[in-house]
């Protein structure tokens, strides 16, 4: 049974699994750590976590002593945390995290856990979140009806278990992949959209700037369509920077692949084979 | 004051129109014309119109005897109708349009009406709409709060006012632009977005086809941002196809564009490029 969680990283993420795990019972102590004092505050403030400190020796011991660690932290820092927690945490001890990539996590997983003398560690990675990190945004109800999916390296301890059911109680449904195949589906569902949405951003940035009449009725002007394409563009580059650098290929090859394929609508604008990508596209969102 | 008005085209933006002017006070009688049976029927059904016929004859004495015919018809059906009414319409007679690109109905409405003996027309665009038609779908308060644009070609007499006013009623704020300029901003608001919803629901159909366990969960791990991205993709090639053939040249521009800037973003996932991208996407969502 879980009684003390450790929250490694207490933003929009990390707040949030710790409101959430509160409402769907979890009786135990959450103790949270994060280098922002700020993100901190915020969590304690909202009851997301119970105690929080900056203290290095403390954190130490909170970890050591921890029966769960949550890593809601970017993907690079993820790996620096695993490095840090393997010669400090035992068998006892279960490790998961909810980074966006999860080959190099998973590689990291084998090498340093799931043995004889070390933690239990299972990758995972809700498909939830929003446009702008930070606790003061998180919500209990974050990842109801979210999929949350696992990658797991290693036969399974009850530990595994137990986590898995907290994760259906957070109102999630679940789902197993092979890490390098995760990478790949996150690439076009979830990597490739936050891309065009950087991208459509920037280039509107560029293109309207000198128009200040229009720039301001730009989201008037285009209406629902284009504020849900473009909602994505105030994502932090702090949290993408470590996706596009830990699924560097599959993520250039769906962008790749979009390139061409507005290419041809552009070449086709004119002629029938336009017809032929709207009954495609129409046949996708009816299967839907 | 507008008494008798006929509606050409009981889709969705028809019929929705039909019931947005009878819930801001419109107490005159409303036909509906559609060489679709069952839109009339249900636009009727729905009392977005208070009479719809298919003969011919019928539709022309309610044509001949209107004070306000809205176009509520894809563009080049727009252009028909336009060629159609200019004989049998006269100056006390206004015509406008809900068209989604401008430039080809001005041109039009310049050399067909506001002469002496022409009836009057005024070019319009309400930024309003769903990703699937029909007069089933109609509601009164779709252009509530949205943007309409109009590219007027004359000056205005009070038939003009009295619409506008109507508008205003609907809750729509109204901005003048020139007609090739609206076209030039539509395909980036607009047309663009929707070419690239269109094309990632065309490669995901493509992409997931052979593997029936992803596709089935496709929205459930892409979660909201996919979502969003590709509800579009839904969208009728009927109308689309009016607006790929009226604005080629501005839509390819801005199709080409972003297809540079994908691909400006794919060479630059592991460099500090990307982080700039985000930032000037960061400040563009900020401005808004």
């Amino acid at each position: 049974m879980f009684n003390r969680a450790v929250i490694v990283g207490t933003g929009l993420i990390g707040a949030s699994l710790g409101l959430a795990l509160k409402q769907a019972g979890f009786q135990g102590t959450i103790t949270g750590i994060d280098f922002n004092p700020n993100e901190g505050s915020a969590a304690l403030q909202i009851g997301a976590i119970d105690t929080f400190t900056l203290d290095k020796a403390a954190q130490k011991r909170a970890l050591a002593s921890a029966d769960l660690v949550l890593l809601a932290v970017p993907v690079l820092a993820v790996l620096d945390w695993m490095e840090q927690l393997a010669p400090l945490l035992h068998p006892h001890q279960l490790i998961t995290d909810v980074g966006s990539t999860k080959r190099v996590i998973a590689e990291k997983a084998i090498q340093l856990f799931n043995h004889k003398t070390s933690a239990r560690f299972l990758p995972g990675h809700p498909m939830a979140g929003k446009e702008s990190g930070g606790a003061s945004l998180a919500e209990a109800l974050l990842f109801d009806g979210a999929m949350w999916l696992f990658t797991p390296v290693a036969d399974e301890t009850a530990l595994e278990q137990e986590w898995r059911a907290w994760v259906t109680k957070l109102g999630c449904r679940t789902m197993d992949v092979d890490p390098t195949r995760h990478d790949q589906i996150v690439a076009w569902v979830s990597h490739l959209p936050q891309m065009v949405s950087t991208a459509m951003c920037a280039m509107f940035a560029d293109e309207f700037a000198h128009v200040p009449e229009l720039a301001a009725e730009f989201e008037a002007i285009g209406g629902r369509a284009l504020r849900e394409m473009t909602r994505l563009g105030s994502s932090p580059y702090s949290m993408w920077r470590d996706v596009a650098l830990t699924n560097t290929e599959p993520l250039a090859a769906t962008l790749f692949a979009l390139e061409q394929r507005l290419a041809h609508i552009r070449e086709n604008l004119r002629t029938p084979e336009l017809r032929e990508e709207f009954a495609r596209a129409n046949q996708f969102r009816r299967s839907k």
